[in-house]
């Protein structure tokens, strides 16, 4: 196996980074990427043309602003933003949130600019 | 969108059922299912050749038993099953879940018999 048989702590993770708006790898499912991230304030508003994009908070509150209305999510909470359907994350309090995405996907998908940023490994 | 945009709280979908070892899809991100399963007692040892498998532990402790030693989840714990790795679930207390797999992906893997079931969908 390419990775020793143990369980990924996602709190423990999370305690290993502190920078906002940037997306750490903890695990491959096939292609995908399994990938942590902290928030706080407002991102950019952006679409994925190729992909679904699947959001869980594990801590604070996630709003996704989407052109039809937002959705609120507090721990425990998920949802999937389909591709093509513009959205743009904002959260009041810092928020950790999960991500499950294909590898390679941007965090700021067309829209690109200065906050774009390849996820990180974190080992 | 073909969902409609509402988060999907696992504690409320965990809570409208009770059957063991029976997968509830919850929803999709492109070819992927998002499940969730409750467990107790030992399943049957398997491998799914052609995909690897996420195992996110909600509540509970979760034993993923390998060929190569045993990894031990509890809540907030994630493993991903490398494809072609033979695994056999097993949980001492009721254990609930979340699965994330390409659609279609079978509960006994290349392993067939009487647990087999397919995922049911969640409303």
């Amino acid at each position: 196996m390419p990775q020793a048989p143990v369980a990924i702590n996602l709190a423990d993770r999370l305690a290993q980074f502190s920078d906002l708006w940037s997306q750490k790898k903890v695990a491959d499912l096939n292609d995908y990427e399994v990938k942590l991230a902290k928030l706080k304030g407002e991102f950019v508003w952006h679409t994925h043309e190729d992909t679904d994009e699947l959001f869980l908070v594990i801590s604070g509150r996630l709003t996704i602003q989407l052109r039809d209305g937002d959705v609120v999510l507090g721990p425990g909470e998920l949802f999937v933003v389909p591709r093509g359907v513009e959205h743009c994350p904002v959260a009041d309090e810092e928020t950790a949130i999960l991500l499950l995405e294909p590898a390679g996907t941007l965090n700021t998908g067309d829209a690109g600019g200065p906050r774009t940023k390849a996820a990180e490994v974190l080992d």
